[in-house]
């Protein structure tokens, strides 16, 4: 049979972060590829509960078709936790942020539309984003993640024709770097973008997973026209569950309402009545305090353990970052390393990460000596012994 | 602030049927309108344990994210459940059937893309469809659907660069016509679908749904390389989980799963270990003749009423079908009534209904004088009292 594939599947590839991850799902590997929230934070009795009471006060509605827009009471509660002015009306409940990202590209991206993104940039969003077939520029980023300065040297060199429908950005312990923009970025981002009318797409998943204090407000907050805001409840609640949202400059609302009954009609209904029982129930805000010190201290334990294996290195050829929340941490090996070869080696040593290069969106830009680590997953014992473990393959390379 | 939106966005438009439910969502009015499954069928109780089971046995696996084919014992089960040889390896859970629509116009439509419908068709289908610009070209039909001589002369007039992507068909108690494909029509269908190497896309979310006797054989049994199937569990557990699944030819399987992986990374873990649960416990194939036995019921009282309204008409001027299975069925009026007048008349009289031009694909092909009854909704009473007052709105119109 002569099935026709559209042109736009021919862009569409495997992701290179599944395909290592099944490479690293060998029982008994040390992982700190994976993007897991750590299990032990899924409040399984609290979820359990939230299902029986749903079903038995209201079942019938719980288990009935609802509205694309989202259930309600949630949409209220959901505008109500935000820390900015929101108006339910601009809330889209959607099944994951991840489709809050296809809803966007749908809506937002012609072929040959270009968009800016951070280099490295979450994958997800560059998979979500590629369907549409848009030309993906990026943006310079630094320690403190997107580089405001080059951004407005970038602006500056734009011709009118080549403008970006949008820039997307995760200002917050970004995936995969654990970079997080400073205020004063934020503040100038905020000025540059309503000067130059660019438009943001601003993705939140690991926000409230701060350690010792809050980041500096939201890019939406500062400029709440021009700005998608993408937030999620997989990393404070559960991922399972599929449950995000967008917070929509009114203009755009029906359209992207319109895509979202397209795709899935709605987001299942008991599993928003589920959410919204824990959050009007203050059972999520009163558990996030638990999941930012689990990650602290996990943190703290891979920390700890580079510099137990590299902190007596002089001159220092293995670095990496000390984010201040989040799941994951950015380790650059010597220049003429490649994590990638790097990667088959530790696997067959025991443990697993992801190589830096899955996260750039055009092949040129791959640094290839860069690795992710997420500090989330194994346990501190893991930790300790993975951490010994890369060592050694990295001594054995170099 | 200046968001482009993308330009298939202009052509993506509001559900008529949407819009319509609004209206008469008011409080005390008798519908006939929805496409809603009669909550009575829900099996709350059940659904409440199946979710206490699974997350008490492997609630961390449960609420954790999960690979992009869904969860493997239920993919099995439901190749198992499927009257023709599948493979687990075909399934693709999907986050409700209308899911896989969007898959499919993602992976299968390019703009200007030509596809066949049936003539009505299911609206939401044309909605997932639209955002990638095909153009959309009917096929008629009559009382048992598509007209397969109708189509072999269209198949025989149609040049190649014409050809369609595919045939969107839904052979069972088709929504909104509640029409059934025989087995005559199927066979020959099979026979000029590989003939002319014409793909179909088989939908039957209502399949479960017969009276006295199973429908025939699906289309995907003949022709498994030339048919894409989209089944749900809307019907026969509870729309409100957002369980579907399709089952594809393994050509088209990996840019399927590609597409379905950006959408929303998987369906929550959760709804699909219930599901699991209540396919394996057997409980669904024994809830299956329930809810069977409820609609036929519910089908009956209709058919009494609308008999006892119109059946002493000498020439009939109001005529309607008798489906065999499903939730709807379409009602014919005098030629030069417009049900779409008719409906604002019967709501402010306290009924509703769908007009049927709310579900041709093209604006030339709608007829006027059609509507879409359902028969699940409503109580019994509520049909004898409600197909009184559309009889009068209808004497009234004459």
């Amino acid at each position: 049979m002569n099935w026709t594939l559209a042109s736009r599947a021919a862009r569409m590839n495997p992701s290179f972060i599944r395909e290592i991850l099944k490479v690293t799902e060998r029982p008994g590997i040390i992982s700190f590829a994976g993007g897991l929230p750590s299990p032990k934070t899924f409040p399984i009795t609290e979820v359990n509960a939230a299902v029986t009471k749903v079903l038995t006060e209201d079942g019938e509605a719980a288990l009935q078709y609802a509205t694309s827009e989202g259930y309600s009471p949630l949409r209220e509660a959901v505008a109500k936790m935000l820390p900015w002015h929101v108006s339910p009306d601009q809330v889209l409940i959607t099944t994951g942020s991840q489709q809050g990202l296809d809803l966007i590209a749908k809506i937002l991206i012609d072929k040959d539309s270009i968009i800016w993104v951070e280099s490295p940039t979450y994958l997800g969003a560059v998979q979500a984003f590629t369907p549409m077939e848009p030309r993906v520029v990026s943006v310079a980023c630094d320690d403190d993640g997107l580089d405001v300065d080059a951004l407005e040297v970038q602006l500056n060199h734009t011709p009118a024709d080549q403008k970006p429908r949008f820039i997307y950005l995760l200002p917050n312990f970004q995936n995969p770097t654990g970079r997080t923009m400073p205020e004063s970025r934020r503040a100038k981002l905020a000025v540059l973008a309503q000067a130059h009318g660019l438009c943001i797409i601003e993705d939140n998943p690991y926000g409230d997973l701060w350690f010792d204090e809050e980041p500096p407000a939201t890019l939406t907050s500062r400029n709440p026209d021009g700005t998608i805001y993408l937030g999620s409840f997989s990393k404070i609640l559960a991922p399972g569950l599929r449950l995000g949202f967008m917070v929509l400059p009114p203009v755009l609302y029906p359209k992207m309402l319109q895509a979202k009954q397209a795709a899935d009609l709605h987001t299942p209904s008991l599993n928003q009545r589920v959410l919204y029982e824990l959050l009007h129930s203050d059972f999520i805000p009163q558990h996030k305090p638990s999941i930012r010190a689990l990650y602290k201290s996990q943190l703290e334990a891979m920390l700890a353990a580079l510099d137990r294996e590299f902190g007596r290195e002089t001159p220092r050829t293995v670095t990496w970052n000390k984010p201040i929340g989040g799941m994951f941490l950015w380790l650059t090996l010597p220049k003429h390393m490649n994590s990638q070869a790097l990667l088959h080696k530790a696997v067959a040593q025991g443990i697993a990460f992801v190589p830096g290069a899955a996260f750039y969106a055009n092949e040129g830009e791959m640094e290839h000596n860069k690795l992710r680590l997420s500090f989330v997953t194994a346990s501190v014992e893991q930790i300790n012994q993975g951490i010994a473990i890369l060592a050694k393959c990295i001594a054995d390379e170099k």
